[in-house]
């Protein structure tokens, strides 16, 4: 009750600040932002504008710290020789050149940590968020308008920089909430690969027989909990390790009723496990590898009308489309989306129901 | 009646001569006959064995001619600076060392066209083909075993090779009937395509709203065809063309209700084009198109619980992925798979069912 009254009290004080009139008006997609090309989306653009006076469908962030992606931090501190105060020259050189944090080597960016500072008028009663909630946005830094006042730390081994700044979040742009009954460090760690157990919740079905490539990864883990939450008594979920110990780990968690050990470079072996274990092929594969090479270690286990879901950002679209034809495989093959509707609460949801999955991740990846 | 006949004959007749238990064993993808590296499949294979007796669930084909995928054809003519005897001799070269007609530098294969000779009594009476039967093969040459006698003639205009030769066809090898109801040359070029139009009579339900991106292309008008087909009434087939002479040739078709003219390199006037005609997103996009950097074009028109089904060939798997999360787009990405179960029979009957699909067909693909 006390957060409607605040929220309301929010949109009626921004409208009696700024009047709905006088402010301007962006478009969806942040294109209203984009100096160079014309045209462009935020993402390809070369340079956006990263003026902190807000439009009216905008969020404005105050900044605690980016999340550099992986390729990115690397190619900087490659760069630097390792020389971290060259780093952060090249960091703020980078945010003035275009107003956004994406590396012109990589073309990555990463995401961000902060609180809301303010609400577009036109999104404030569309929205869950209130100002001074704390988020990390979930669209790339590649795309966010972002002004960096002062770079306070690096912290390389986990690629973090805290920042003095304000960044922008567009009316498309995704966020969550981070919650009060974990650590920033460990939501973060989920989020990170957020779409891929959402995405297993909407797809599988109780009764499902269900293939996990890459099951003892960070996202593997967590869409194996996922898959056998949703497959019931009736399905099975087969996880794929690629050793005898990653084997026995995966055992120890009890996210899969069977674990195999397979090559995935060698379809056929993925193809003569599975079918060990079933005598026939399953049907739905669910793709989280990152390695290249495996598109028909997914698609040989899938029996015909099944699905393939590919998560591993090492598919190749073409190996994908000619493998399936090449054996004569009438399976659906499904681009993972890193986004989908509620997949950050799920995501946290799924760590707060599994002990062994929190556990494991906060050995692991905090 | 008279053709059940003869295939019950045909089973005794093989059972009679060979006797299944002196018949060598097959694999369903043919991994019986990969010679090098072991344990791979036929195609990515270096060598596979081209020896012509059949294993008990193989197709022998008395080979015609091969129609060569046209990026291997174009390199063969360049090598041998136009010179077809040099081209003929580097064919039989490839053949006689890979036991497949795989070009080396591209890594690609064609189709061929012959007629049945002999059919592995493990297939015979699950299969509807019968020897004498002309066929052509949707499988790649790439991964079919080939044996050439001799080269007759070879046709540079359309890529076509004659030959006295045989070849295999694997037990999830596909293939196509040739119909007596057209040229050999039509049906080839409607079989070229032919997982389009049956992906999307699977796909499209009546009332949906889709568009079709590169709807004036070879695969375009198919699947804009058989788009209208399954939308009914109340849906409506939206398609791109590039610039007013395509667009007028597309509207002359009727295949769509509407044509729009837009760049498909700037996803926001694909999207504004759209929502000119509805004031929201479709819910089906259709990429034919064959140039990269679509992605976000086929993603941005697209309702969010849509699907976004990608047949170019172009597409980029990470493009799409990142493309769909960085605009929060929650849209189902599928990559096009050239097979589906009765494609060929679906495809030749659409050809069949619209006089004008053919007249263009016969006009410019044949």
């Amino acid at each position: 009750m006390e957060k409607i009254l605040i929220k309301v009290n929010i949109v009626k004080i921004t409208s009696m600040c700024f009047g709905d009139k006088n402010m301007k008006k962006g478009t969806l997609y942040g294109t209203h932002r984009v100096i160079e090309p014309k045209g462009s989306l935020p993402q390809p653009a070369l340079k956006i504008s990263n003026d902190m006076e807000i439009y009216d469908n905008e969020i404005l962030i105050d900044v605690d710290y980016l999340n550099i992606d992986s390729a990115s931090f690397t190619q900087l501190k490659e760069e630097a020789h390792g020389d971290m105060e060259k780093v952060k020259n090249n960091i703020i050189k980078i945010v003035v050149q275009r107003g956004k944090m994406q590396n012109p080597v990589t073309g990555s960016g990463g995401m961000l940590i902060g609180r809301v500072q303010e609400i577009g008028p036109k999104l404030s009663d569309k929205i869950e968020l209130k100002v001074g909630d704390k988020i990390a946005t979930l669209v790339s830094l590649s795309l966010t308008p972002l002004k960096i006042k002062k770079i306070k730390k690096i912290n390389p081994d986990i690629d973090r920089v805290e920042i003095d700044g304000k960044a922008i979040l567009f009316e498309s742009g995704i966020y969550a909430k981070l919650p009060e009954d974990m650590e920033d460090t460990l939501a973060l760690a989920a989020l990170d690969v957020a779409g891929a157990p959402a995405q297993v919740k909407k797809l599988v079905k109780s009764g499902d027989n269900v293939l996990i490539l890459g099951a003892t990864g960070k996202s593997g883990l967590m869409c194996s909990c996922m898959a056998k939450q949703m497959v019931g008594m009736e399905g099975i979920v087969i996880g794929q390790a690629r050793n005898e110990n990653r084997a026995q780990f995966l055992s120890n968690t009890k996210f899969c009723d069977k674990v195999i050990i397979a090559d995935v470079l060698n379809p056929v072996s993925v193809l003569e496990e599975v079918q060990k274990i079933f005598g026939e092929e399953v049907d739905i594969t669910i793709n989280c590898l990152s390695i290249p090479n495996t598109e028909l270690s997914s698609i040989l286990p899938t029996r015909n009308g099944g699905i393939v879901y590919f998560f591993s950002m090492a598919t190749s679209f073409t190996k994908a489309a000619l493998g399936a034809e090449g054996v004569g495989k009438d399976v659906t093959m499904i681009i993972g989306n890193g986004y989908t509707k509620n997949h950050a609460q799920i995501t946290l949801d799924l760590l707060r129901e599994s002990k062994v999955l929190r556990k494991i991740f906060e050995e692991k990846y905090v």
